[in-house]
């Protein structure tokens, strides 16, 4: 990793209402009263790994050099899971070892994965059940403060990773992708990318079927689309997205995440 | 515009348990690290632009010299709808030109509306879904940075405004307004000001009538109002609200935004 | 209190959905804007004094030494109730006087207690329901600035305090408290501290009952415990929860803040 910057950003499954985010921050500006602190987002669903992870893959590398991202969805805080530190040319990610980072481990080049063990960094005492505050957080502080990554204890070698979500080939004209993601808006995001389903699809008669219902319509952007009627739309993460002009496909398609979505090309 | 300050705010629809935010601050931070991002809210009701348009103009004002505040209440993004960056004495705001700077185009003189074309400032590639992440916060931070307003694009002369909603007069005894905004805790903001209704009001047997509610109660302050009894208050926006002590006057009056409420004067 | 620290935080029941944060926010940094504002949470369940005086007290001291607290959980808003600032050796507390700073006085020593009354600080001019924006937010980004704190008022002797929910010995065997906090994993925080119930516990046949249900499994961190059997557990903030491994324990044994829980110690 370059430098660290002075950008510390937190994924959790905390919640907004609680004190757990401004125990946090507390820990943090006590060893680094200058950092800039940027929450990605604090309701990952309660133990969600998958999402917590997906919800970093989208967000991490629009930081500058040097940032230090955490994620906090640890279901498994006290028990033998690891707390870890990786380190990339661009970025650390600092969190526990139970798949949070599978995105990372696929799309970049990992320089160091470090075990962290050196409780002289640790907030005393060390609770069994929020590592948050007593481990991740001021492990975060202090690299930002320049202690160098393998400071924070041995190397790793076997890390945790969930497979992917993958589209697969079911024929040459058929491809099985699933929703991985559902927004705010209730737009279904896909795994299916422009590796799958080129964007000159939208001109070929390409369909779409997801719980029965057939999209064979495409649209560049949300507002032209005709009221009521479902379509694909190539979205901003360069995945295919299934989405209603200001309403939500999830509910009107009764879709969630892990729902499959068939795409039959001609 | 003064000298940019070292703040740009956000107000946006994209709700806080999705990346949208983070992504947008990444973007901003890799332009400007020094920059302080403050949010107004996220969480104005999705595609409602009169919301955001109230909620922005009671806090902009409050901002120092130099603030620079961002909108992204978009249901038009990537259609022909244009981002816009506009001047006044004091501030900047970007955001799409769908009539969320109604309020600041009533209340302050513009300086300069500029059509933000210049892609070298961009986030590239240019999504059409997500111009909050590659046009408006990207502009937001080199403007933030010292660049010329009118280095973004050409000046317009039109742009979008709703009729900001204002109370009528129905006789020289009876004024008719609306609520415009519902609060956290039920209270109900009407558009009525103390020009339309006068502090002294209080002390005369002026009356507000709102869904068969006749209200003749007038309050300074919440907490000595009687638990359970509607009553009316000239509220901290300047604005006159109908409120219950710790209740939603809302749910009691079965009232929204856009519900009439007429004031009869003695 | 030592010189002020560049670091304001906010514990209020706005919500995130209005103005008002944001309306606090730019108030401060018009004033300072080199402060630092960290939000501890703004969805304290509106006018519940109690839980944000124990939202506080669980975050305060992880904040380094210097930093400005704000609290505005304030019912009593315009009324006679008094705003107020204390300060300890650490930190300088602001908020109104009712009882949300009752944890500090019960924990800290207070060298300073005043009666905000220089209204030179205030944002005028002064609403009678959004002393957050007009009083508090105003004085503590004053104070922030090196302001003396006998210069925003006289002292006071006499403030208000609620009773904290103490623990009460029925028999030698017998202990009782209360639950009083849930927390996002609807894990039911209790006032039973290691003093009441000692760690030992675990391994003596102690049970805690809650509700008609008798628990009698300990665990000393989440993860090992099977699915759906409530245990307790010695928790972060140094108090006795009762927790489900990946569930709610506030849900599944139908428990809320003041339930009594009982511990019968063999």
């Amino acid at each position: 990793m370059d430098a660290p910057s002075s950008i510390i950003t937190l994924t959790t499954d905390f919640g907004l209402d609680d004190f757990f985010v401004g125990a946090m921050k507390g820990v943090i500006l006590s060893i680094n009263p200058s950092i800039t602190i940027v929450d990605i987002t604090h309701t990952i669903r309660p133990h969600d790994i998958r999402d917590a992870a997906f919800t970093l893959a989208q967000a991490y590398g629009e930081f500058p050099s040097g940032t230090i991202h955490v994620v906090v969805v640890d279901p498994g805080v006290g028990s033998s899971r690891k707390p870890i530190l990786l380190t990339t040319s661009r970025y650390a990610f600092i969190g526990p070892d139970n798949g949070v980072f599978s995105f990372i481990y696929a799309e970049e080049e990992i320089e160091h994965i470090i075990h962290i063990t050196a409780d002289q960094y640790f907030r005393q005492p060390i609770s069994q059940t929020f590592h948050g505050r007593d481990i991740f957080a001021p492990t975060a502080a202090w690299l930002s403060k320049g202690i160098d990554p393998t400071c924070f204890g041995p190397p790793l070698t076997d890390v945790v990773k969930f497979d992917l979500p993958r589209p697969r080939a079911i024929s040459p004209t058929h491809v099985r992708g699933h929703v991985i993601h559902i927004d705010r808006f209730g737009n279904l995001i896909t795994n299916l990318t422009s590796k799958d389903v080129p964007p000159e699809a939208a001109r070929s008669g390409t369909r779409f079927i997801i719980n029965d219902h057939t999209i064979t319509r495409f649209q560049s952007h949300f507002a032209e689309a005709p009221p009521g009627e479902p379509f694909a739309i190539l979205g901003s993460t360069g995945r295919w997205e299934i989405a209603i002009n200001q309403d939500s496909a999830a509910e009107r398609l009764n879709a969630s995440v892990d729902t499959p979505i068939d795409v039959i090309k001609t």
